[in-house]
Order: structure tokens, then sequence, then C-alpha cells
């Protein structure tokens, strides 16, 4: 899985009809220090993550894992918010901290 | 998923048979904020993508998960054409101002 | 997929059984506008791609969905020969062109 | 399958349901020298890697070969701790001597 | 597929129990020139390929075509030791030149 923050959100309605519904987020993965990286990824949300969290996103095959994804041509799929990074004895990164 | 701009298509009449009536598109990869990128993918197209527009493209085993390329050799498809692109709290794409 | 040109062929006799009687392509990707890229591939051939010969290839699962191909670990097949690309109105390859 | 260092945790409690109970490891993967890549990689663990130690992770559809993945959303796993790396001749690494 | 070298073997004890059994070797990827990638990969391998041969390997889930890797965690393969490599005309790597 790669870490990635939320940025916005794509709206599509001439699409495949088994994405109907399905939340469509933009994201820009981060390294493990927390800069933004130049790659970007879109993916389905059924987590329900909201802007800046960050998340960690899960490709190929296994996004169709997810409940509900299982007959998408999705690629991507927000799997899980966020709370704590550790690195040895560091936190790196906290959302609590994040959002206070 | 990644974003990508239809550029032109791709004729073939030497080629796996289960590819016939398939349309192939060559797209071009555009990072989120609209620049072209060096990357560019010949992916299915069923959702009727037309030259410029920009589309969302699944890579992988996804790209069959479509209706009609479940037994197809193709690693691409175009899963839907975009509307609007929201960032934090700006359009940085809207398919009606592109074409107005 | 991506666009490769056929430069050579790959030969092995000490090899999984189910690869006996695959034709096996180095390939060497191009981009859009036909510059050879340093990325290459060997491809499993069925469609009966010719040297310097311009083709889609498709990786990943793909390439299984070729007939003959559904259990031979592959993880690149040449899907189609290419005849002609368009981009925009421009005509950049065309293989009657090429050969003639 | 790559080489990676273990360097810290991951926890999330908003997740995909399926993966409750997953030991999530945040991993810098390295070079068959020892050097550290920029690339990294959160995996799930099944084998019980602790901290600095280097192991062997499978991604994309491998990961759910992991008894107890097999429904889980993840694209990479843990799969090995690392006892030796031989290169020719040479012992490139050994867990032993790395913490005696 | 791609073309790599063997460079030497990985052992590990603490592994995913499938595993057992399997050989791991350290290969690093060779371009069709027979540079030396930066990349390397490390394979199970089924077919015998001994320290220095050039071997194709498969990666993603194409590995687990190889019989007895149906059920392994293991996302790359040796899948044949190459004999000869032409290019054009020329015979850009022999085994029977390399060992004589």
């Amino acid at each position: 899985m790669q870490i990635a923050k939320v940025r916005g959100t794509v709206v599509s309605t001439q699409k495949d009809p088994t994405l109907r519904g399905t939340k469509l987020l933009l994201l820009q993965l981060v390294d493990e220090q927390g800069q933004i990286l130049p790659e970007y990824e879109v993916a389905a949300d059924s987590v329900g993550a909201g802007i800046d969290e960050w998340v960690l996103i899960s490709r190929g095959s296994a996004a169709r894992q997810v409940m509900g994804n299982e007959q998408r041509p999705v690629d991507a799929a927000v799997v899980a918010i966020i709370d704590t990074i550790h690195v040895q004895d560091r936190v790196i990164y906290s959302k609590k901290d994040q959002y206070r």
C-alpha cells in the first residue's frame, strides 16, 4: 500500500455503468517523511476519507477486494484512513495532531 | 485510475481475434494540474470518448471488468469521461468550460 | 497497451514446459512520436509479427487472455500489428508507408 | 520479490473491515548492496518481522496468497525474514551478524 | 518478460509456509545490449538456473503459473534459461560463447 493525501474529487456522468455511486477521490502520494510526491492517483473511496486526510491506497486487483468494487473496473481504492505512523520510536504522523 | 487526454486512434487488422470491434484510443497522461506527462497509453474505449476529452483510465486486470472486455487481452481501458476535477475549493478542470 | 517495435528473438531450450512452441520476441518500446524508448520487453507472439513492425503489447495478466497462453507464465504478449496511428488529424505511423 | 527493511508501523481504525487485525508495516526498499532506496511500501505482515530486519515483500495479487489475506484489499505482504544473501561467493547480508 | 542475470541466492527460515523448498535467486536486470541495470529482482526458480546465466523472468500473477507456485505468494519467477538473443541479424548473446 502507499500513503496518500486526499486532495479533491473527480466527477463523471458518462462512465462505465458499474461506477455509478462510486466516490472517486484525487490523491497525491506522499513519502514516509510526509513529502508530497509528484505521483497522484484517482481511487474509489468507501471508507469516507475527507480532504487533507492521510490514507492508505491499494492498487491493482486488490482494489476490487473492497466490498462493492468486485465488478468495477477500478485499479485503486482507499482502504484505510491513517491514525498514526511510527518510524523507529518516533511518531512521524498523527491524525489527531494534524487536526487539533 | 489515471487522468488522460484523448489524442488519437490506433488501427490494426492483424490482431488477436477477440479485439475485433474494439476501439483503441491513444491517450496521453496528464498530471492533476493538467500538464501533459511523457507517458502514454493505448486503451480500449467503450464509453465513447472523443479527441481532446479528459478521461479516467484503469490499467491491469481492471480493464477486463468493463463489459465486453472480459476475454480480451487488454491491459488498459477508458472507464469514464471526466466532467469536473476539484482540488480543495478550486475547479481545476471542467469539461463544459473546455468546450464552450 | 504500449506501442513497441520488433527487434529480434529470444531462444531457450531449458524453460518452463508450457513455453514450448511459444515464439518470444524482443521488442523495444516507442513513444507516440515513434522515438525509441530505453524500455524493452520480451513478449509471446501469436499474431505473426516480423522484424521492424510496430505492434501493440499487453502486459500483466492480459497476456494470458491470448488463446494458448492461458496456462503459460508469460507477463507480456503481442496482441496486434499496427496499421496506422492517427493523432488529431495527422497520420503519425502507417505500416504501408514504412514498407513500400 | 523485493528486499526491504522494516522501519515502522501504520495504525488505522477507520478502514476496510477485512483489515481488522492485520499488522501493517512501513518498509523501505533496499538494493542488493543494502543501500536504502527512495521507494517505500506499507505491507501486511504475518511472519512476525521486527524493526530493522530485512525481509522479502511480494506485491500485487501475490500478497493475497498469504493465508488470511485472501479477501483483503492488500497489494503488498511480507513473505519472509531474510537470513542471508549471497552474491557470487560473498555473503552480503547475514541477519546473525547484524544482530550480534 | 525481462532479461536478468543470476547473481546470488536469498535464504530464509522464517517465512510463509508455502515457500518451503522454493529456491530464491537474486537477479539483476540487464538491457537488450547486456548492460546491467540498477533494477534487481528476487525470483522463485524451478528451471535450475546457475550463477551468471542469463534468464527470462516473469512478474506479477504470471509467476504463479509455474507448476508448484500456484499457491505461493511469489510475484516473480525464472521461466527460461536463455540460449541466444538475436537482434536483427546479429547474435547479441549466446550462452555457449559465454561459457566456453
